[in-house]
């Protein structure tokens, strides 16, 4: 399978690529390294990611910006970068993809764990995580020539835990070794509509 | 309590109305109707409606709008009136309201059924109702001041199957006076951080 791995850099994307490379072809995309470039909040620059790549089986975004931020200092504006990023970039890589994906193919976008388990300073977090699950749900439903969409909603990776660890006490990290495992199913499977959690 | 009840005039609006105002001052809210008006996709309107209420003990919202229509047809443009008006119109009026609450206050918002059991052309809803499940998830855990929030999830009530019988074929609609329970759990109980599901 020819598969667009988007954050292919990333903690969750280094770990995608390491399990599905041993067997598919992988073109790496970041916003600033990788084969191909892509700011997946701005349309225009997803139009000219898939005119550059061409068709495609599968579509994996384990990219995507939130604003962490204690609820009491958050106002409107602190939501508008997860809507515009990690939540409406995704959407897009969908509704743009598919153009582009060839029959069958599968898209895979990225959740997390804060809707289900949150934390200090998740609340954007959580509700880009939320609308990401419930709109692969409708969405897997109405998709024609047999396109699938699912999402994978990771606790914290280990990989991770150097950075994140102040944000995750008490949270059991998991190797992105096993997160790759649930894009994998979802790639290589043929469920559809699914959130895969990871944690 | 003082409830502010926005959207009163609506299907769910009048059944939460005729079941809270039996033994508590219901303040009714609509975009053009009743005791006051607000466009919940205005942030300044949210404020000068505050403004006008003064302090109150509940928060209703059973509004919010969002586009319909097939997946095939949907662009990003589609998705921005859910963003906007029912998803950030409800979000702020917890971001605003909470300075006009008093200490133990609760918001209900209302999200639905579609980001469980979707239909045909209900994308943007379902997305727009797993954030709001998700936010009130992690706002929940950082409010003050005992001030909780919760949403109700229905599926499509008895009174609005004229409209939406077409929609919701194979649903089992539930009576207004029923869901109307869920927000009075909400509003009389004690939980925060719950989605109460009704269908």
């Amino acid at each position: 399978m020819k598969i667009l791995l988007i954050g292919a850099n990333g903690t969750i994307g280094s770990a995608v690529d390491k399990e599905l490379s041993q067997r598919h072809e992988v073109i790496r995309i970041g916003r600033t390294s990788g084969d191909f470039q892509v700011d997946i909040s701005d349309s225009a620059s997803i139009r000219a990611l898939f005119e550059q790549t061409g068709k495609f089986d599968a579509l994996i975004c384990a990219a995507g910006n939130v604003t962490f931020a204690p609820l009491g200092e958050m106002n409107a504006q602190h939501f508008a970068l997860g809507l515009q990023d990690k939540l409406m970039g995704q959407v897009n890589l969908l509704l743009i993809g598919r153009e582009f994906a060839n029959d069958g193919a599968s898209f895979t976008l990225t959740s997390g764990i804060l809707n289900r388990d949150p934390i200090r300073s998740g609340a954007s977090a959580a509700l880009v995580n939320g609308a990401i699950d419930g709109f692969v749900r409708a969405a897997a439903i109405e998709l024609p020539r047999g396109l699938r969409v699912n999402s994978v909603s990771p606790t914290v990776l280990v990989e991770a835990m150097d950075s994140y660890a102040p944000y995750f006490r008490g949270y059991k990290p998991v190797p992105g070794a096993d997160v790759a495992l649930a894009y994998a199913k979802s790639v290589e499977g043929l469920q559809t509509g699914q959130t895969y959690i990871v944690d």
